[in-house]
């Protein structure tokens, strides 16, 4: 028996171009004498196409497409998942894996356990299954379950479902057990796949084979990295990371205990380069625009920005006001010139001024403050707009996550922007990443990286006039929000003194209604600001 | 028997404030010689705190708040909402009612159909609950359920549920049945709760109490109009609509049957009038800001905000360009004034021919088109949000649903804004509520209302140019986007032609990125772009 896994990065609701996708690994499939084609959760339709699913066209349409894979499946049997009605009780729609073998629909497994947490919201459209199913394919017993069925084997969900999918095959003989799955990236985590394959496979005593998604869509990574594991559950193949794949395993052959490691830096890079390259590709976009301040934050975007698009698709625009200081000017232009990139500078001034002198009358009597700040940064976020509508580029925020928590960010200034190239990402491990870049070579100018950040908004201004130190709000973040530790207990495990941990818990609720109106920002922790998360703007609870 | 409804106005997350208006309205309820209080769902927390909810401290200190109801009790019943954890299989968590009666608790009812749908999220939340629940109070065999319950019984639900909480109770003898909700308002629907309830009373043979919420929280409004009827399902007493109220029905004293009648229009009013004041006071801003382009949307958001928040602490600016006509700024002072606004005066025209200068090398040779356009909408964005930042006044965003459903509107330009007061409400909607407006005297000016709509951005531009006629644009909405259509029934039912449908459906999906950065919208149709419509930004789908 040869199972071929078929690792696709399927465009939401590009019905058409998935189904190619899938007639294709069919082709690739066959080539390599496979005897199943094993394709991710919602093949058809990409993972998620949230309310797209409530429109029966689309439903419909899907169905169409099921059709031509049925037909390109003789003498081969593959599964493929799609959405289909549900005509009974609950929920109109099942989240389903179809088994079709020589041009034939053997039947359909409906998704048992459904996450309704962090990023996932599956109870919105689906019903849960409530039958396993195993089909005799070539004399084997093959069991289909789908993505969460096999995670709460392991404990790696947060509900306590009443039923465990895994262990109601105990008892069936399983032979194969195949799991459709659309599982998304998470820093330091891939590794757990490979643990979740193998406790399935040692209670059912089989192999199992995960077949992930892989790709980006708005605000989610898919990593790729499928799975198959022998009996005992050790690691036979593994898809690659961050790209299409298709791998066949012969399960007659004999099996042997492939290594796995990666580097969770050059992961989280790729990451982040796949989560632009997606989100401009699949919406045939090739340009990018990019506001460089000649600080960390948006010399690490341009990285990323010119890995995905080519450097020669990324313009860089410095825009010096009175407090730019001469080096972050030097900074911006040599960078854009190591990346390969454009680079255009435009001086803020007159339109700052102009600003300055039309509110004068209104302002009078009233000290300077932030919002001289906001005025700078709104300038340029308007710049930034105009050149992006005028030439078709498609600006990139570059608002980390320690910022965007504590609201250090200008809403419609530096929060503009198509996509949030690094909201997720802790300004400690902006500086973590952008060694990493210059590990062999210096991209970012070095001066960049070792200066203390700044906005430069003011004369002589640094963060740490008007934040904590960057460590310690990252700490905060880890600790408070993706840990979802109590406050005291958040404060004491990382070393947070109590008065300052309760300073930035507040200053995070705050800032709930910046992030509201945020750009879609490449999810990559644990929890994101930018989908998973959802808090009330008006609220009495601090 | 002495039933005493407690229409509450509640805050997200202030336990204790909260909780003090339970103990008010349990002593207004002792004062009316009441024998039980009923309070609205999830009484302590207000609906709804979202991930709030994942914090044990917030569940642990809803628990004290509890604790002083429960003393407060003294010979009377009290029923109240709450969360609570649920310690076996599923989510952690229960939307529940306590019962409590002279300083006990008799026990708790934990709601039994989850609503997962359109603004509705229960699921993330909570585990649904498997048991009826009679308590006998003072001889009575009082039955407690919780809004989404009842609603299944009459069939508005968007899931076929399994169960039907109306029907289990039908062999229980059940002598009141009082139910805990926090419906959310809906344009010309309030009638339809008398319907729900009368229904189950004439199931249950048996009076019937529906306390609602009322007031505002972020993107939901509830009206309130809490409702009694008698066995027969005839109505005997309703809430105020829109304001918090109590009131107290002796099920012993000769029932009669109040008429109800309510104008649809004047609710809508209320409605996002209670939106704006609820969004301000409930943070503690007292001020507004609205830029007045002298065109009809802003005019009608400076009418909602006065009356929200006082005429005088509204600040209307008119920034006028070489585009605008001299009509708009002398509408737009004429607003001002009959509102008692504030009114300022700042021509956009400096601050706008500095970045065309400063973008002229880079737009050398690219005909003028909709960036010089957006580039003016921009610039009064930053006007606005300048002396927001320096007075402290809340911008308030003027962008109506017919405009944001095409994306005929700019981004960071007159998108900006604290909250989308008419982000809900259709073109169409937006002339009939001005007119409704100026029913007894001129507060809108006149000419603002007749002439054409127009965006005053380019010479002679008006909406027509860009646009096809609001009417079909509205029918559209309501079809395919409220109704769920399919595009060729919507076409034919609304009379639109097949091609304009077909346009006008593509610029709603386009235009998915810019909605995704709106403030917050003030929720009053059956689907909103604000909350309870998640669409991807990238898709394949047209």
């Amino acid at each position: 028996m040869r199972v071929s896994v078929a690792q696709l990065n399927p465009t939401i609701g590009d019905l058409k171009g998935n189904t190619a996708k899938v007639l294709a690994a069919i082709e690739k499939g066959r080539a390599d004498q496979a005897d199943i084609i094993l394709c991710p959760e919602l093949t058809i339709a990409g993972y998620l196409p949230q309310d797209l699913l409530f429109h029966d066209a689309f439903i419909n349409a899907e169905e169409e497409c099921l059709k031509e894979i049925v037909k390109a499946s003789q003498e081969i049997c593959v599964v493929v998942g799609l959405v289909r009605h549900n005509t009974g009780k609950g929920k109109d729609l099942f989240n389903s894996a179809a088994m079709i073998s020589d041009g034939q629909i053997l039947g359909y497994y409906n998704k048992r356990l459904l996450p309704n947490y962090d990023v996932f919201n599956e109870r919105r459209y689906f019903e849960p299954g409530k039958e396993k199913k195993i089909w005799e394919i070539k004399g084997k017993r093959v069991a289909v379950i789908i993505c969460e069925d096999i995670w709460r084997h392991s404990g790696y969900v947060d509900t306590r479902y009443r039923e465990d999918p895994v262990v109601d095959l105990a008892d069936d003989e399983v032979d194969i057990l195949l799991n459709l799955s659309a599982s998304p990236y998470q820093f330091d985590k891939p590794d757990v796949r490979v643990e979740v394959c193998a406790n399935a496979a040692k209670t059912l005593k089989c192999p199992v084979f995960l077949c992930c998604q892989v790709g980006a869509n708005d605000d989610l990574v898919f990593d790729g990295y499928s799975v198959c594991v022998d009996e005992h559950g050790n690691l036979r193949e593994m898809g690659k990371g961050f790209a299409e794949d298709q791998f066949t395993v012969d399960l007659s052959a004999p099996t042997c205990n492939v290594p796995f490691t990666y580097d969770p830096l050059y992961d989280l890079y790729r990451a982040l380069v796949l989560g632009v390259h997606d989100y401009f590709t699949k919406q045939g976009f090739t340009k990018a625009l990019v506001g460089l301040s000649g600080g960390i934050d948006s010399a690490l975007v341009a990285c990323i920005a010119a890995e995905a698009l080519g450097g020669e698709n990324v313009l860089g625009v410095s825009m010096p006001s009175r407090y730019s200081s001469e080096g972050s000017v030097v900074d911006a232009e040599q960078l854009a010139k190591n990346l390969g990139m454009g680079f255009k500078k435009i001086s803020i001034e007159k339109p700052f001024g102009e600003f300055l002198s039309l509110l004068e009358p209104i302002f009078e009597g009233k000290p300077v403050d932030v919002t001289e700040e906001n005025l700078q940064a709104r300038t340029r976020g308007i710049i930034l707009m105009a050149i992006s509508n005028k030439l078709g580029h498609i600006v990139l925020s570059t608002g980390n996550k320690s910022e965007l928590g504590l609201g250090y960010c200008t809403l419609y200034g530096d929060m503009c922007g198509g996509l949030g190239v690094i909201s997720d990402v802790l300004k400690t491990q902006v500086y973590d990443l952008s060694r990493w870049i210059n590990r062999d070579k210096e991209v970012i100018p070095w001066s960049t990286i070792e200066k203390p950040p700044s906005a430069e908004l003011r004369p002589d201004q640094i963060d740490l006039d008007s934040l904590p130190d960057y460590g310690l709000i990252d700490k905060m973040i880890k600790g408070y929000l993706e840990e979802r530790l109590p406050t005291e207990v958040a404060a004491s495990r990382y070393g947070i003194p109590l008065d300052v941990m309760h300073d930035l818990v507040t200053r995070l609720y705050r800032a709930e209604y910046k992030r509201r109106q945020a750009a879609p920002g490449i999810r990559v922790s644990k929890k994101a600001f930018s989908i998973g998360r959802s808090y009330p703007i008006v609220q009495g609870w601090r």
